[in-house]
């Protein structure tokens, strides 16, 4: 991503902040109606061209990747603790899932984005699907490292319970249209308790 | 639905077969592409003609919620075990989760169809989100009920949990494109062990 940025700085008028704003304006877009959006609306609702669009972008779907890996990050370090802070490891695991009952509680909230990047790219090998893969692992990491400092049977089983359990609390928000109101928290809790995690 | 095929099969061409053909070539059509695709598309693929279509339909949106109907019940008789299999509660429920498992080991398993719809459609009162919702809490109900029969502390959290143990399988198969192994199965089997359920 780094490198695209750089190299299209050189030409006039597409310096860094039109690149940004057109992945801030993508992200938004792309989670509110779909990833079915056309380039024109894309172009129109960041206040870019299409001329500058293309010569910073290889195309649509490389504006997805994009829009996707610069909005995962800010996603993710949401959900997660801050490091250092003194919490245990369960403590750790169970502030991701109050973070998430309370980003469903909003009424803007359309599901986990990398979920419904991964079901509305029918493509397992689109550039967009496998940024969602990298984030969805990367959380399935954290639960692993922090069932491994817990002391859990299975750290291995637990994490990857501990990653259904989340993103079928955020299914749940969305399909069933359901205030989770600690379901997931609870989910996550007895996930813990059944692993023996202290 | 029912209404709607009795007074179109009174207009000469529009009979009940070529209902359901559009129907079936709708549900397969949007699963494996997405709920974007076209009209022109959609009636290509059914071998019926768009003047047909709005005859039997009042568009895509009844063509969506319609199909999805009508693939979804097919979808759940195969989830859900026979009634009166002489089954305890307990089984009947792990019997759901076996058959995510095998479904989603196919090549072709693109997540649970209601969920892959519910993430597709932003609109929460779209008429095909309508079909989806009610699908979903078909199987909640269906885990509510078992976990009743079985004796579960809380059958109402349980059924709850289960449910998101079953999105959150269907979503791991899709976003981390991975076999599942075992992981519904352990993963419902923790949470019927952890509410008490016999």
């Amino acid at each position: 991503m780094t490198s695209t940025a750089t190299a299209s700085s050189e030409s006039a008028g597409t310096t860094t902040p039109s690149r940004e704003r057109l992945l801030d304006a993508a992200a938004a877009l792309f989670y509110r109606e779909g990833v079915n959006i056309g380039v024109e609306a894309l172009c129109r609702e960041a206040g870019v061209s299409k001329r500058s669009m293309y010569q910073l972008f290889t195309g649509k779907d490389d504006v997805l990747a994009a829009s996707l890996d610069r909005a995962g990050s800010g996603y993710l370090a949401r959900l997660l603790p801050v490091p250092g802070a003194d919490l245990t490891p369960r403590d750790r695991v169970t502030y991701v899932f109050e973070q998430l009952e309370s980003l469903s509680a909003s009424p803007d909230y359309l599901g986990c984005p990398f979920l419904a990047t991964a079901f509305e790219l029918k493509d397992p090998v689109h550039p967009a699907r496998v940024v969602a893969r990298r984030y969805k692992d990367a959380l399935t990491d954290f639960f692993r490292e922090e069932a491994r400092r817990g002391d859990a049977r299975d750290p291995e089983l637990l994490s990857r319970q501990l990653t259904v359990a989340f993103d079928g609390s955020s299914s749940r928000a969305v399909a069933q249209a359901e205030c989770l109101g600690g379901l997931a928290v609870a989910t996550a809790t007895a996930m813990m308790d059944a692993a023996g995690m202290a």
